[in-house]
């Protein structure tokens, strides 16, 4: 199934076949299944069993486009400019539904009571957001933990977090103008875009330094000799936790109203995306720590080794981890921050959730780049599916086998959000954007 | 011819079946054609006669993008989207061919001794430049005075200025990298296009008042999370002659390299097109006002009043000149200075030059709208061609009879210019942009 | 006199000396004398008849800084560091009472009915703004008509106008911090000084070319570990006429409070002085011109002429005018305009006013030199202001004898402001700084 | 002692009274003096013993401008707007004699072989840098190991890093010109201040997220009528290590001959001055820690507590510290990092080094303030001053009589450093700035 998803590569909201073939898989294996959950038509739930405990487990679909690859250790697109499993969904997916399936005959074998819900969770990628859909849509509600992995050059499930983050285009309006002869008349759009860009770019030195903001401009005008009228300005900002991030977003919005202000222009703008950061959950990575400890690492053969030797020449890095890190588990550690965002982060805010990473590309591969997508087909990344389906059921089976687990884990999820908190999503009211890949 | 010409509203360098239709019809007057001037394929020059004096008449051909008009006093496209002649230049070269040919019959009627040329000139408009390189080509060696005219709301013969002008890109390259994971190792090129925009903002106050810069971002990054490798920023500076435009180029070179240095960019540019300002030729332009004044303004018929007046009403404007400036002709005066620029500016330079315009549009509708169009297609607008036509051939005629003119208009020019004043294009060695209207 | 108050060189508001010594002289010349006008302790009127019609003549006191200089046609201070009369003061109050006593004599001898008033207007320069303050407070109320005089480096009466002008100072106020340890909560003052000059810089493109508009940071932060809590910029513009000026400054306003808003900050200001652009009045400039004929320009004595060929040695141009310039007369000529900024401006809005300056200066000499203060002292200066005093006493004479003047004048002006004109102060309800020289 | 010191709180480089009293103290107890060290007047060396090992021992002596205080929980200036030492210096000073003349004694009694050698060294504070003159002029060569101390609100032997920082002022030279008259003649030189902090601004992006980088405009133009021909800004940027400040330094260079050359402007720069990063030594740093936990913490009297909660109502801050940290020791942790910057950094990159933190001021009170000062001249102050000298004193003890101490701390300093490490001082050739606090 990894490879067949593998093959079609499908973008984000766009994944028909692939959630087509794994809701088929699902069903065959005796899921109850939801179609078109939070009004997203490639998004699913598979049930099985009913009442407490809830245990969901994430499978993620979509393809990263200009990446498409063959697996090979050399540079060689299957499809030229076509999408490829850069992160390596089609094996996050495949590799839940099997951690899935396995609890699912465990609990039937031995006559556990509960329900275990698989989400088939569309459109991580770039402005997707999906899973930030299906918490505001409530489509988390009753849902006890989370468990989900995703693929790495390592095997590790230490609590890690990751960056909230906010995506907009500022637009702004002015007057059109000869601008020869009659500036004097006109009002230029990129005025206003230069002026917001210069007061964030003077707010930079008085942000917590971990905070990013990053813009690009999308629109600056048509032709030099027309004072421009629109033009158009992408921001992302960043921040290790969401109060901080809604902080800079006050500030941002302060400087565009700024700006048109000051050059008699007008601004509005559009959210296109937002992800809250990731909240560790403690209790539930050291559960999945343990496990990922007993399943171990993955053993090359010699073909593997040879093309892991073989596509590491072509990263262009002086300390490239050794090879030899597939085969390891990362110590535990504490206070984990990937320079990423991730719309998992959404989820941990409204239900105490884990992950973990495993190598199902060679050490060193960076993600979203066409050596991940090579390996994301070949044995390499099968093991490492294997890896974390493996560990993600033996974790499930725990936390159906103690039931303190999740008593504990949501204290500590409340704990860590604060006692007002009430999520309210960062894409505001926004449809999902379904046609971002389109 | 015009309304055939008007129909076909062909693009800058690719007046094919317009330079067809009039070398036709000047052949068949008996002109001798020359066609490919200067290596570009619709410039051609027709001839008639050998020898001293050599009469140039300028004919253009090219139309505006978006302008398309159906000849009606309201908004109403012939082809939605499409070309229009929204600077009247089907009926500038019409006009001109039909002075050419007038004045080759009154030669040949009189047996008058000399050459009589008009010069097929394509893409006046935006970019184009054509008659830039005709020059620099040499395409008007041994041409004694040049003689245009150009649509217009009134009827004069003022010896006028316009501004000498260069639109150069400025490419700025920097590094990729992730800006939220790696911002220290990216370089952003848009930094460099806004530090280059900063510096020239401060440079505006430390110029001549006269001088124009204007520019637009064409090119400012792809995506926000992506620290942008490339960016680039469009620039068009126009200053009454064009050694201040140089010394203005020169600064606007230093700003760019210096954003590259303090930006860590590289930085690359390209001159897109560049105009000398018009020298008028005060010696010229007596005679043409003489003639002028002799030919008379415009006479509106009851029909082509009421044309003016409904078309008027689509010109938010509160201060319209009256109807009556079209019947008038407008006094001669000096210093006049318009703010646009034009590629006669450069033939100005090269040889003595007079134009003028005449009322083709109703009085208060602008150069460049589609109420401009609708006048280039019916009447009034031919009205006003045949001025033109009469007064240029006037001229001419004057010009063969009067040895004095020539001497005389030379000697102006040669002291405007100055003593050690050799052309240089200010598109360098550039070829034709042939294809910037494809 | 004028050789005592040149020697004195009082600053601006402080011209004691040299008001008792004019108030004296006027006095002794049958004047009655008012003090202490608009508050102002130096300014005063001296008035002499009664009634209809009532000529004002303006007499200015005050000398300017650095500028000390012996009589000499080399560099040699009188004083070091001090003051020196560069604007030629000195020969504009005692040229003015020369007028006015001569004026009153002719009345008395011919038993003229009708007021002449000389207006002691101190602090013409910098940011003195003296007579805005007379204009305010109602000084001029009841005045028909307003003459005066300027020394210069020839003799001329065209109307000519001048750029209306204000000078304001903009206090940002933010957040210390410690800028290595604590960067994030701080908010930088200086922040808001370079966001306002910032969109001020684009904002260039954007005004009518002869605008002016000119800044400086005053206070900039007092040391670069801590983030500056109070920054502040001084803003001059500048524009041909007080509309235009309004509009600047409103949009200048929106700058600073825009600023303000995109870094955090708050700003206020302070108006430091603004001044009308000169109203030149044609019907009075006229009369001027043809007395300045009569009276004619300046001869020039041996000893005359070889200072003056020896102080134009120290003048580095290489286009100065010829010498023979103090004896001639300019033609009359309309629409001068000097880049300059006056008080005179205020009080051409208010009553019917006309100018003349002669040549007090060597021809090439500029205004606010050291060579000017020594023009001023020596006998050229004082031929020259004999050359004003008896423009001023014909002019006045002729609108006592020619009863049409007046109206005249009034209707032109009343043209000239437009229908719905009300005074109001540049400066606002702010103080005369009476101590902006101490 | 301490008590005298601060009451002289004399400023950096004229610790004149200072220095004499403590070279006393220090003679009378038999310790060699040199005076006048590395041409500073105030700073000077003690010295006791000879031969191997030498173990040095810093005393610090200047206070801070405008923290002028009676001991006292409320404000209350000593000298209205003096100097006062609110970084506890004189504590520092007299607190490290005490302990060097403890080791003295101890030696004596003893008879241990080798040196214990004191150094007085001023002006830590501001620009001042004095250590780092000391350490270019190799002040420190032949010394084995440096303890030293510094005041604070808690007792603390972690070994701690600072960043590396240096200062300089950039100054831009213009062409003046009347800003309205003729300000294309002019090239302002704020414009090359303010295109340079534009460019930091936009590198702020590109620069690990540990860098510090802020300025103020000390000199921005005289008067907005000139265009500016003279302005200066001043930098401060500092880094966790001296390589990457050098990196951004030479980043720093080229914004500001960027900004010059962009503007047509000048510009040259002056070093302030330069300091190193701490490069801590944890060899040393463990045993002091195990020294400072044998010595204890502080208890208060009654009166001490009472005084301790009183100064504490005049701090606003929610989260004050218990005071009961007065009487602990913090936990022994690595990687710590001030923000703040010292001139023991240049000492530890050529000596290996440690330090220790004691509580000199109530819990909850920050350095440079005047609650500080009223603490380090009172009891409470003289109580940390005495645990500091303690534990210096048992530490030096103890690397006397533990031979490997020198060389694995020699060992670890070689390899923080790296192979090729040359001290090169930051402030480069320039001279101490013994007038700094003049």
């Amino acid at each position: 199934m990894a490879e067949q998803i593998w093959k079609w590569a499908e973008p984000g909201y766009l994944e028909n076949k692939t959630t087509q073939l794994m809701q088929q898989e699902l069903s065959n294996a005796g899921f109850s299944i939801q179609t078109g959950v939070a009004g997203i038509p490639t998004a699913f739930t598979a049930t099985y069993g009913s009442g407490s405990p809830v245990i969901g487990i994430l499978a993620e679909m979509d393809a990263l486009p200009g990446l498409s690859q063959k697996p090979l250790p050399t540079r060689d697109p299957a499809v030229e400019g076509g999408y490829g499993h850069g992160c390596g969904h089609n094996l996050f997916g495949t590799g839940s539904i099997a951690a899935a399936i396995a609890v699912k005959e465990w609990m039937q074998s031995k006559g556990i009571k509960g329900t275990i819900k698989l989400y088939g969770t569309p459109a991580e990628e770039g402005a997707g957001g999906g899973k930030t859909y299906l918490v505001r849509e409530g489509a988390f509600n009753g849902v006890d933990v989370i468990l989900h992995w995703h693929p790495g050059d390592r095997n590790s499930a230490s609590p890690s977090s990751s960056l909230a983050y906010k995506v907009a285009t500022f637009s702004f309006r002015g007057q059109a103008a000869h601008a020869a002869a009659a500036p004097e008349k006109g009002r230029s759009a990129l005025d206003g875009v230069e002026a917001m860009n210069f007061m964030v770019n003077l707010m930079r030195e008085h942000v917590s330094q971990e905070t990013r903001i990053h813009y690009v401009i999308k629109k600056g005008g048509l032709t030099s000799n027309i004072v421009p009228d629109y033009a158009e300005v992408e921001y992302t900002i960043r921040h290790p936790n969401v109060n901080g991030l809604n902080d800079i977003w006050t500030r941002l919005l302060k400087t565009a109203d700024a700006a048109a202000m000051g050059t008699g222009t007008t601004v509005s703008h559009e959210v296109l995306t937002g992800l809250y950061n990731v909240l560790p959950n403690e209790t539930l990575a050291k559960l999945m720590q343990s496990n990922l400890e007993k399943v171990g690492g993955i053993q090359y053969t010699a073909e593997e080794l040879s093309f892991a030797e073989k596509i590491r020449t072509s990263v262009a890095s002086t300390s490239l981890p050794p090879v030899a890190q597939a085969a390891a588990i990362e110590p535990y550690a504490l206070n984990g921050l990937t320079s990423a965002s991730t719309d998992v982060g959404d989820v941990s805010w409204v239900v105490p959730t884990a992950g973990l990473s495993t190598a199902t590309w060679v050490p060193g591969i960076p993600a979203h780049s066409w050596q991940a997508v090579a390996c994301d087909g070949m044995s390499i990344g099968y093991k490492g599916m294997m890896v974390a389906a493996k560990t993600i059921a033996l974790t499930a089976v725990d936390i159906f086998l103690q039931p303190g687990v999740i008593p504990a884990a949501a204290a500590e999820l409340a704990k860590a959000r604060g006692g007002d908190f009430i999520y309210q999503s960062l894409a505001g009211d926004r449809k999902p954007p379904l046609d971002y890949r389109k």
